[in-house]
């Protein structure tokens, strides 16, 4: 493998000194971008985009061609675990996922496996092999997977959910099958970075997009812990570089102090906290990636410049921060906004970096 | 008007001694009950039912009836006041409200009057003094009203959102707009509300239900401020009896001790924070109100009563405590795990109002 030109994102993550504030955008491969939209049409439909190595590679690339971005993200969804455990995932248009079969019982988790990553989950790994091959040492590649809890949350609703009813049920009345499948996709969320790690993946990050509908000790119980239980298993070095691991909990500001604690590398926080806070309240023990709200995006670029400029001064000085968004780049945004963005976390954050 | 036979609510919002923890639930006149649902289909659509003080005044008393519940909370809807000031709210089956005339521009903004209580939302006090003369004094009874924050996204968006990208634009790109909407709403608010107590509320909530959705400094800005606003326009006595102001902004864990910076009498929580933690945070500033999961009145009674005398035994000794969920009561609940948790509250919290 190539050496890496441009390791900002890694030695943010680590805590190393850095010339500037690196940053890459949540979902910046995607539908804001006419040329995502148009291998998106030639794919025919979502599954097939994420499940072909050479239009997965090819959607990945497309943001780093436009942007001076510091990190390429492997193009795929969360949910392709439960579907290689057999759900059988699906998209509606203009719909969120859903399940064919979803769970709903002990004797149903009991039947789950745990997939094999380079199984049912090779195409997944042929596709980071290529993208880092394509990237030829550019960027770092993230790898990524979706939390256990919000897994579970799909696989037993049976698809996007506001209330969580079926699956917060089960909490409160029937812990016990609750941590048995929890307890299944930690291993298997473990096993699938791993593999993307040994595939290429440089930095690995965990959504846990819903672990912010929970009340304190459920987080505590049915999530953290879930993620604790992946960062343990994790490989954390490859041929002598860190791999480093980001722990992301939308709506978990309340619980920073304690995701700092399992020894992650580093917090996604979304747009509701203020980062310095935020780092006050975490200290050197991890790095911060985030936290812009992504309607600034929707405006112009002299608001996202001024918001930019804002997010750099409420980190401060030192390294620990990569830019992001707090949440995923909406569809409706002009391209040049996101170069504004880009370029402006660039150029302001110099002096944030400079002894 | 009679004396208060039961004024454990309107006491413990006082943090004055009571001698079990008061018990009302957000929704309790709702879509669960059947004798709702028979109101409810005839009178058509639902804001008939709203503007119909009968039938108001006939679901608002519906749950006393069944439950041994503290306080009465007037039916009504939080759009009443964009209603009033001309954008015209409906309803489409199986959606949330809309607005046919939304707002855009800082010229619709300058369009919009102040609506008179007593003119355009007469129909709201004639329910208030309604309810207020058939409860007899059973129990108090609350007003409320939305935030202006929580009001000027359904205004600008025309409806329900997820992303608020309208608003949100317009704050972080034309505040001055904002705020001049923001400002007619608190002072729109603020004289609805004082006109629900002259007609005879005895304790008001402002519901903000989408102050989550904001950074901390917008929080502050747009949602806080004016809240503020409007606690320091609340009639806070009448008649030598004092008029408890609760506060609720749904996600605002983050800023409980901003909150009760107010000067409001209590804060609501919403499920995600711990109630002991949220106790220590705010100290003898305010009482609170909540903070049950919703999720739990799915379940089954033993179930209930456990989550119950937790919630109890993590607030602790002594009064400022209202319980109540930490949001909505959902339509599928059976009436019969309503009735196990009010007893449940009542019966467990007796100790901790024992010197």
């Amino acid at each position: 493998m190539p050496d890496l030109k441009n390791d900002r994102f890694i030695r943010a993550l680590l805590r190393q000194p850095v010339d500037k504030t690196p940053i890459w955008i949540m979902r910046q491969a995607g539908r804001y971008l006419p040329e995502y939209r148009e291998v998106r049409a030639q794919a025919g439909d979502f599954m097939t985009l994420c499940s072909t190595p050479d239009l997965a590679c090819e959607v990945t690339l497309q943001p780093l061609r436009r942007f001076d971005l510091d990190a390429a993200i492997l193009f795929s969804d969360i949910l392709t675990i439960p579907d290689a455990m057999g759900l059988g995932l699906y998209f509606e248009e203009g719909e969120g996922p859903k399940f064919k079969s979803p769970i709903s019982s002990a004797a149903d988790i009991e039947k789950l496996g745990i997939p094999d990553p380079n199984q049912e989950l090779a195409y997944v790994m042929d596709a980071v092999s290529l993208i880092r091959k394509e990237l030829d040492g550019k960027v770092p590649l993230i790898g990524f997977a979706g939390s256990p809890w919000t897994l579970a949350t799909y696989m037993v609703e049976g698809g996007s959910s506001r209330s969580f009813s079926k699956i917060k049920a089960m909490l409160f009345a029937d812990a016990k099958t609750a941590h048995a499948l929890l307890a299944k996709l930690a291993d298997s969320v473990a096993m699938y970075l791993n593999a993307q790690i040994e595939a290429g993946a440089q930095a690995v990050m965990v959504f846990d997009s819903w672990g912010g509908a929970l009340t304190t000790p459920h987080y505590q119980e049915f999530s953290l812990a879930y993620m604790q239980r992946i960062v343990d298993q994790l490989t954390r070095e490859k041929d002598g570089d860190k791999i480093p691991v980001i722990l992301f909990t939308k709506g978990g500001g309340l619980w920073l102090d304690q995701i700092a604690d399992t020894g992650c590398d580093a917090l996604g926080l979304d747009w509701t906290i203020n980062i310095g806070q935020a780092r006050q309240q975490v200290g050197d023990r991890v790095a911060l990636q985030g936290n812009m709200d992504p309607a600034v995006m929707a405006t112009d670029p002299d608001t996202i410049k001024r918001e930019a400029a804002s997010i750099l001064a409420d980190f401060g000085n030192g390294s620990g921060h990569v830019f992001n968004l707090g949440h995923g780049i909406t569809p409706g945004i002009t391209p040049d906004n996101v170069a504004a963005l880009v370029d402006a976390v660039h150029e302001f954050s110099i002096p944030y970096h400079q002894q």
